[in-house]
């Protein structure tokens, strides 16, 4: 795996620049130590950092694990999910991965010790959010449950890593975990989805990459549903066979009308809106499946008789489990959809609270907006 | 199969008595002609049935195709799927049952060529309620779309027949596709339940043979919940490890209790309860599973974000598919469960009326009312 | 399905040309009725069939049904199975075609009611060789039970037919079997193939198409492995990522060489070689997963300890399951690889003896040898 | 899970008492210091420990790893892997288990960062045999690469238990893994047995285990085939329907006439006899399934043909995967079956020598023989 060429080696600085949390919408640069890895784990030097919808989250509430527990902020967390870089010093025991190696990273290491791990689950690893570390059996969980890629460095499980081709840039890269939660979405709706039909509701990073996924798997038709044409257009570009405005016609109705009235085989539901399940409940055939990549903010009215009746099977997806990011970083190694067409902006390191202004605002049209950090 | 015995043979009248449905509650008995058996099919003297919830909303409102398609009644209908009875006549290339064979009944035949037939989801079948017949495609659902069991004979397709043992009594027989719906439930779960967690909600018919069937595989423990001792006594007798009257005790605290604050790997639904998903969803632990054999009348509100967040898989299930009644029916062939414990009363065929307001008053505590036929 | 342009008729002649099997090697143009179809069968104009080398066998040995039954040949059959045409007659309760659709062909039917029927798995039908017909429950194969396709007219049952769309040249059509054959390896080997490592063994059709199939999923890397040149060249072309021409390396040491020693995840095995499964167990990695779609002529010996020391899975394939051809055929009208790199002769139907001659001595390198029939 | 009760405490020697494998034949009863277990290890007190088939090999050839990779005898190893005692000492972050607890053992405990780990096909651990510790990432398999239960402690990961209740005998704990084993292979099978025909090849313990699982999941009819009466008469008594002494009776032969002439759904092969492959696919069905869970000691010739043509899957297993290990202690647990009746001999820990005399020449017609530690 790591060669025969002389190992590279890096430089590592005592201190790195890292931006934390203070408090609800205050991020804070400042220095911390460079981390060092333990065992099963390296230190990653992250040249690029992607902010997703989940940050915005975490920015203006909390962590999840915080508000549950009533906990005041910690003021020294580090947030940021979907980055990539370059290893630069292994923990004990790593063989997998070589200094100089680059990769991506999934989010959640899982326990590997909890009945969820053992299965394989490990995105639903029921010690989420427990202490995590040498004489705990808490699970790593960059960005969620420690500290993640707004900075230099971070520490990383091997089970986190994804290798990244030299044929693929940095930005490229920041969207493969993206790209891998849309692949585990399809993957849990049965995988065989060549020749099938499929909605994808909801053109955000995940819809979009569900579009480019379900495509390059071939799926057809393809159809996507959304309330702005320019995302639409970029789903056409992904993939999309039909798109759908629903501002313009129903979505249903038009998905009927796409299929021949027969509804379609798979939901992908990424939009998150009040009505989605439903509708998504009356797209789908007798016998389809549904996943859910997205979720209302609050309990919404559901005509479970329509999913019963019909033998619908619902899925909800955590993350990007069953190992899923590594089959999407093919897809895109090989070039089987062009990620990139959803980036949209670049900044730098310190310029991460206009970035965020980007992203929240949409301003000119953002969709993934990328942190180069080094 | 079918021995080398002399083939029996049963004297075949012309007329039958059967109960048909004239309008809303308006059941008449009036007589028939004893039907034929096309190819692959078998003639039945139906020697018990038993009355299932549906048949009360069948009666009371019609049958679901007629509501949906705006129709009249069909004054000549004959309800009834929860049946048993003898092989009296074969189709044509029949041989794989004999005349004098005992047999229960499933209720979905699958019109063979539809995706869902051909991928084996017959209870799915995208050609339900068409018109059956030589020259036409749909599917027989006796009781459903084609004529059932309030009467002395009815045609059946090979593939809803199971052969019951002599030593089985016909009441008993009667369950079998009760006990193959609960088994098709907790199919649809995993299969792999022996040492999981599972809690049955609603001690109805359906939930009390879940209890019994997850019992039977091993599930452990085993929590039933419901409203009436009489019921959760009966499901101790089942199988149940625990029972929580839910008058007197929070369903989700209890589960929690129960399970040291771990909750449960599967819940099966059976209460129709409008509140019953989100409890449900309470009750799983993180990877959780759980299926919906029944539902509320109306759209309830639920709360999605923990389907999403907990990665949990929800399951709608029509009918009993996968073949899950030849599964239940060797459960019960070798006694791993007392399924007759369900069975409260017994009435003559003219006596239906009679059964129906025992079973809907739950008079003397009715469960399984059966109609002794011949 | 069938849109609302007027119908499309076709006359009907009451003869046709047709092939047929006196005796072993003994093929002779004849004159047959056009056959009627039954109830959900079509009549089909065949436009084109491609040799497979099952007919080779057919033609040499005969039928298995026949050999095992010790029964002389029927001088009536009509062999050929990999065929393509046009829809010009409806049996009744037909509406899923409508006269005029081009389609493509699946062989097996299956009976829709014995065990395998009833969980989808078709190809593995138990009634596969009794006799077929209204008063009959056997199998409908075409080309091996039932009346095959080196002829003017085939009768196909609605569950064997496959959409072709105007842009795909009859030609292709008729690989869309070969392709779906691969196909229905590579989903009993899991279906999430991208990113994994796979494989193939032996350049004949089907482990072309495997190739072929494997790459548009996103395998990586596709390895395929030969004797001759000119075949492991067609299989760059069709996606593989290495090429292993056995005469000059052994498989096994190349395949470890090109994995860095790690071997890989899925072997889908063509070529029927005496060793090829033990160099398939040499090949894999532990956990990993082997397909057989060929099978030397008689015992060889195994090493069933590493089968079971690492816990290999071993999938025999019968034949296009799991509606796997529909899956290849989209995957085809989609352009994702050119199975027409594969069609090298086409002769007429009165050619059929030259055409035989051409596929059984591979001449100028035939692969797939096409009848374009009309 | 561990209660309120004020911890149990245990005096911990600094040596114990060990065999260890000196060379091939040659064990010796030596001290050794008590090991303590690392992060996410516990230390376990042996209560008692059975004699397993594998144990025999690993005494007269070494370890499958010493002998691929040509290393002398390692002179300090301790076998024994089938073993179960009281946990006395908890490693850094262990609170699923508390010091007082009974527990059996499971081998495997995976990596944990290997591709199958991540999986959850742990026991298929591609690091297997590296080296094992704090800076190692091997796999740790107690009696195979690390030192296992024929001493009085012995160190085990948390994956790798299962509680045990009061109510459980040492001796029936030790037989867990074996009916864990017997469970894994039913559950690669599919799972869904009840009512399903299976024979069990050969009435060694996983045999017997398979018989007494199979039937306890509902499987029908169980066939046992073997050639000693004893064994036999035991396996009826643990839940066989049929038995076939294949000294009288053609093993293929007598599945047929039991079944009708239809063969089985499942073989679970644990015999390793040279033809039971291809007598298993002589008796299984076609679309049947086989799993290997013994092997021949070389090559053996095997006809695929038929694997092929009927498209048999065919799983060779690797100990005790899929946490079936928890199943299989649930049945126990419920007194599904008798694993005790297994058990025929008991020795003291100092007897070693005697208790493999006993178990290798099956003198007084041993099956399990159980070393009783403490």
């Amino acid at each position: 795996m790591t060669g025969s060429t002389p190992a590279k080696s890096f430089p590592l600085p005592e201190k790195m620049k890292a931006w934390v949390l203070d408090s609800p919408e205050q991020l804070r640069l400042t220095e911390k130590p460079v981390p060092a890895p333990g065992p099963a784990e390296v230190l990653i030097r992250i040249d690029a950092v992607a902010i997703c919808g989940t940050d915005v989250e975490i920015i203006t509430k909390g962590l999840p694990a915080w508000i549950r527990g009533g906990l005041p902020f910690n003021k020294e967390f580090t947030p940021g999910h979907e980055y990539m870089g370059t290893v630069v010093q292994l923990g004990a025991g790593v063989d997998e991965y070589a200094v100089g190696d680059r990769v991506a990273v999934e989010i959640h290491a899982g326990c590997g010790r909890c009945e969820r791990c053992r299965q394989g689950m490990y995105t639903s690893c029921l010690n989420y959010g427990l202490n995590y570390g040498e004489n705990n059996k808490g699970h790593r969980a960059n960005g969620f449950t420690t500290d993640g890629g707004f900075a230099e460095y971070a520490v990383n499980h091997v089970n986190t890593l994804i290798h990244v081709p030299d044929t693929m840039s940095d930005e490229e890269a920041t969207l493969i975990v993206t790209a891998g939660t849309a692949m585990y979405g399809l993957d849990v709706l049965g995988g065989l989805i060549a020749g099938e039909s499929l909605v994808v509701t909801g053109p955000g990073p995940i819809g979009l990459m569900g579009v480019a996924v379900g495509k390059a798997l071939g799926a057809e038709p393809v159809i996507l549903t959304g309330t702005r044409d320019s995302r639409l257009n970029l789903g056409l570009k992904l993939g999309a066979d039909h798109v759908i405005n629903i501002k313009q016609e129903n979505a249903v109705e038009a998905v009927k009308r796409i299929t021949g009235g027969r509804g379609v085989q798979y939901v992908l539901e990424c939009s998150g809106a009040p009505n989605s399940l439903n509708e998504a409940l009356d797209m789908v055939q007798r016998g389809g499946r549904i996943c859910l990549a997205a979720f209302p903010g609050e309990p919404v009215p559901v005509d479970l008789a329509k999913l019963v009746r019909n033998n619908i099977y619902l899925y909800g997806i955590r993350g990007e489990g069953k190992s899923a990011t590594h089959r999407a970083a093919a897809l895109m190694n090989q070039k089987k959809f062009d990620a990139k067409l959803m980036h949209t902006h670049t900044f730098k390191l310190e310029e991460l609270p206009t970035a965020f202004k980007y992203f929240r605002g949409r301003i000119e049209d953002a969709i993934k907006v990328v942190i180069k950090v080094s």
